[in-house]
């Protein structure tokens, strides 16, 4: 389909690279923008420029800041025995909204998938070591797939001969769902996984 | 959820402004950007900046365009002496890929809604009257919601006088779709507009 403009083409075909956006709704949201006034188009522009400009990789953690060492990296409230692996930066924020986590993170970018060729040496491994000094627990908080499950394999055994504590993130039934409606892996899963009541 | 930068924070707002895309989806969108290449945010910022420059509103039939008057307004492969009366412009490029439509439009801009206080002046009604002379036939194309419904009898009632013919495109089941699964209002709809068989 041609569109009657090129720069309209080309900002949907932008909006169509984004995860999860399809070609019409890339559509529809160039047209939202162009339906609300240059201001709004002016910002959009800045913001993401600004944003691109001033955030880079935590030199400790490797979570997005705009200070390095990151906050949670520098903060006095945070237990810095503890640091949990997560694949991507988005995942710090999840367990964050938890409340429920006060130690550290190192963000992997990535996980171990040999048949993409994403081998221990693209992901941020080895940059682990150096932290682990004054670390008594590693907690393992990849994804429950098939990649997440290799990686943190993979890690387990690289700090085995260290003598810390690792622990894995539990995977089984979500809450509020129901038996009926889990997928029969995660049945399996939670079944095996089962704890004392 | 406060975020560990601002500028970020600023980003998934913009995001989460665009029709569709709630916070979560945001998030997900601007850690995508983040993971491109200065590039592809310096490329994303200036198209929509040059979009939102270059595109204005056909003087004739109110879509968008590069160039005033439009090229469906300008071309001499169209009839002219149709005018098919949308409410928005992304229904001009859906009833272009059917391939089916040969002639002018004109683009209301939305559609009647006195309770939310859209009264026939602030969408293009009028502006259509200059456009008349040399029309035979007024296709109304608009949503088939009460307020699209309500839309075309405005139009309708106000072209009555001219003398022109006036269609609407029909409503009714969609094809592929299955008579069980059509909701009651479909199914009524398309039994009232039944036609020869």
């Amino acid at each position: 389909m041609k569109y009657s403009s090129e720069s309209l083409e080309r900002v949907i075909d932008l909006f169509a690279t984004l995860p999860s956006i399809g070609r019409k709704t890339a559509q529809r949201l160039a047209f939202y923008v162009l339906k609300q006034d240059l201001d709004y188009a002016e910002r959009f522009a800045q913001s993401l420029l600004e944003m691109k400009q001033s955030i880079m990789l935590c030199s400790v953690c490797f979570n997005y800041t705009e200070n390095n060492p990151c906050s949670i990296c520098t903060s006095n409230n945070r237990n810095r025995n503890q640091v949990c692996i997560v694949e991507e930066p988005n995942d710090v924020i999840a367990i964050e909204k938890t409340n429920e986590y006060k130690g550290l993170y190192h963000v992997l970018h990535g996980c171990l998938n040999p048949i993409e060729g994403i081998n221990p040496d693209d992901i941020k491994i080895k940059e682990l070591m150096p932290r682990l000094v004054e670390i008594d627990e590693v907690i393992l908080a990849l994804n429950p797939s098939m990649q997440g499950e290799a990686t943190s394999l993979y890690i387990s055994r690289f700090l085995k001969p260290m003598n810390i504590s690792i622990t894995k993130i539990a995977s089984g039934i979500p809450l509020g769902s129901s038996l009926e409606f889990t997928d029969e892996a995660t049945l399996a899963r939670a079944m095996e996984m089962r704890v004392k009541f």
